[in-house]
């Protein structure tokens, strides 16, 4: 049986997410977010990258959402979760460890991302969440290249 | 500079992984564990699977052999990671984001394996540990064989 059950407003969702990493650069973070949400658009878990703050370099958006939702429930099936960059391998094994239903990414990262460019993780693990790449992407990968030209 | 210093007894760093895995199975776990040692042996985190104990299907050994280490420190290019078991994608990518300089494991794991097997995880990454695989492999998949032949 199918659970896979997408939210209802990528859109919206990552749009959360994106504010959630604007957030995120005043605590000295890279500005990445993600928002795990069930069939409904309710909220179970939202996060912003915390690798430098808890000095901590697996402390990506996706592993804290995780952590969080992981209190409640162990199998995500029917939920959506949003990141505003592509996961890494990391991230994307512990989505589908998860089960996670659906993800929902913003910018692509052919550099460091394990979803559809890298290790293409999805492809090797057993259970496999629907992906939807480049959903607002140019407000993603803006975010991302704004904070880059601060740094220099 | 190559900051890599291998322990100097992998054999015996991997007993005591296969000691504490079969620990575990008096939790109910999955007969899997890993201990993180620096370049002089010593001990600096140890844990078998969580998985049944958490219902959390993302505490792999390896997940919580890093969440305990690196509560003292960020990076680990100087250590060695010995796990029972070829690590998944999400736990691979984790030891490369954190730089476990080396990571040597007992059995492969052609189904669910991320490092040598199925996503090749390290070949993706910049910071790429040493990789020694089938070190006391009889011992470590006989380990696992035994305990699913317990559950028929």
């Amino acid at each position: 049986m199918n659970l896979k059950r997408p939210a209802p407003n990528v859109s919206a969702i990552l749009h959360r997410a994106i504010a959630l990493a604007k957030a995120g650069v005043s605590c000295g973070e890279i500005p990445i977010a993600a928002v795990l949400v069930d069939a409904d658009g309710n909220v179970l878990a939202e996060a912003h990258n915390q690798v430098e703050t808890a000095q901590n370099p697996i402390a990506h958006a996706e592993m804290q959402v995780l952590q969080q939702a992981l209190q409640y429930r162990r199998y995500f099936e029917d939920c959506t979760l949003a990141v505003t960059l592509e996961p890494c391998a990391m991230c994307m094994a512990a989505l589908c460890h998860a089960r996670v239903g659906t993800v929902i990414f913003g910018a692509y990262d052919p550099k460091s991302g394990g979803t559809v460019n890298g290790a293409r993780v999805p492809q090797h693990m057993h259970f496999k969440p629907d992906i939807l790449g480049g959903i607002e992407e140019d407000s993603c990968r803006t975010l991302l290249q704004d904070f880059f030209k601060t740094l220099r």
